[in-house]
């Protein structure tokens, strides 16, 4: 397995500031992932005090944000770092920010499951969009392990599931379209479950982020605009 | 006019590197307004051509992103900065990714530029989308040049136009909703014009990103999650 070990200065001041660090993100990324899973519970079960808990649970996630940019910030400053902590604090920063934007996109769907509660729901539509939720959920969850464990293999592999997520969200926005065509009167709520179902394709995106910082922080390599065949050619059967 | 000079190293080379960067966002920024600019004729003229263009071009903008970063760690790395120059890499290294999803909502606009050449164009509906693009392009044109100007005043009157664009997206929403229920053959090509205007709702929020960027960098404070009457408060009457 590929990791880089971030604990290993003479100054266990400075170790433990990078621990802290690291444990934050998991922290906030543990976070995101309750909203997300609270979010998809709302939105099936017409859940609206769930939906308003994930509106009023936002802030949590956003300060958390603020704070460990203002830890990066500070180890920057104080303790220059170089090489790998270096790339680990870039990567940190680049990460929180798509955490905030997850958490964002997780209360958008919070939004939705208020309104949604109001209107008539049809069971069988939301299935798909759970297993669909379920995918990106563990998406995000795999995307922190990677990050957790500086694995670059595990990123690679969790990069490798976002085209099925995206077939997925092709599938449930056909299947909306016919139902709008079909009953007009089901435009509103359909339109809910359309932003819902973009909104969690976001999500998987930013988590191919995520991954895609981690291959970064161990290989010093920038594989944002690179395509996955690439990718996993270069680091795919990387278990040295 | 609250400024940060950050040319005022004795290292010449040191100046010269910052202010490298500095230019290379603008160039950037300038890229993304184009594209934005050119996906937005390309929907209301239903010109394929220029949609196919805008999705060619994209790659220019994620280089210049790869480039920009680089020379940031570069930076981090050799110069170590402190106070306000790091404020500014810090700064740069967000404003670069803001400025990158906005070119990749651009390609959204384009490809639907390219769909929507294929269907029927009623005019009148592009208006109020024409509209609205002018006042997002506007906002990220003034955002880029608060950031070149580092001006907090610049910035804060910039951010106080989100609230515009977003009644104007909540108007369009309205309105294409009404046309979807009137006529369901429409949907389709309706739901493209719902996503383009998503899409500028979106880039006017990391234009948003940007003017907290800068206020960020001159003034140190980070008010990514403070009320736009905070902000004003704070910051609005800074003329010193």
């Amino acid at each position: 397995m590929d990791t880089v070990d971030i604990s290993h200065h003479t100054s266990q001041k400075y170790n433990a500031e990078l621990e802290g660090v690291r444990s934050k993100v998991l922290t906030m990324g543990g976070m995101v992932e309750q909203q997300l899973t609270d979010a998809m519970t709302a939105v099936a079960e017409g859940d609206s005090a769930l939906g308003e808990s994930i509106i009023n649970n936002d802030f949590k996630i956003n300060a958390l944000e603020v704070e460990i940019d203002e830890d990066c910030t500070r180890i920057l400053a104080r303790r220059q770092p170089a090489a790998s902590d270096l790339r680990f604090v870039v990567a940190v920063i680049k990460t929180i920010t798509d955490l905030e934007r997850m958490g964002d996109e997780s209360e958008r769907i919070g939004r939705m499951a208020v309104q949604l509660a109001s209107r008539e729901r049809p069971k069988s539509q939301f299935s798909e969009l759970r297993h669909m939720a379920e995918a990106v959920r563990q998406m995000l969850h795999d995307a922190l392990d990677a990050f957790a464990r500086t694995d670059v293999s595990a990123a690679v592999s969790t990069l490798s599931r976002d085209r099925g997520v995206d077939r997925e969200y092709e599938s449930i926005m056909r299947q909306m379209i016919t139902y709008m065509m079909e009953d007009p009167r089901q435009i509103p709520r359909t339109l809910e479950i359309m932003w819902s179902a973009r909104a969690l394709e976001r999500i998987a995106d930013r988590a191919c982020n995520i991954c895609e910082y981690v291959i970064y922080l161990v290989k010093g390599r920038d594989v944002r605009h690179t395509s996955q065949e690439q990718i996993r050619e270069a680091f795919g059967e990387d278990r040295s």
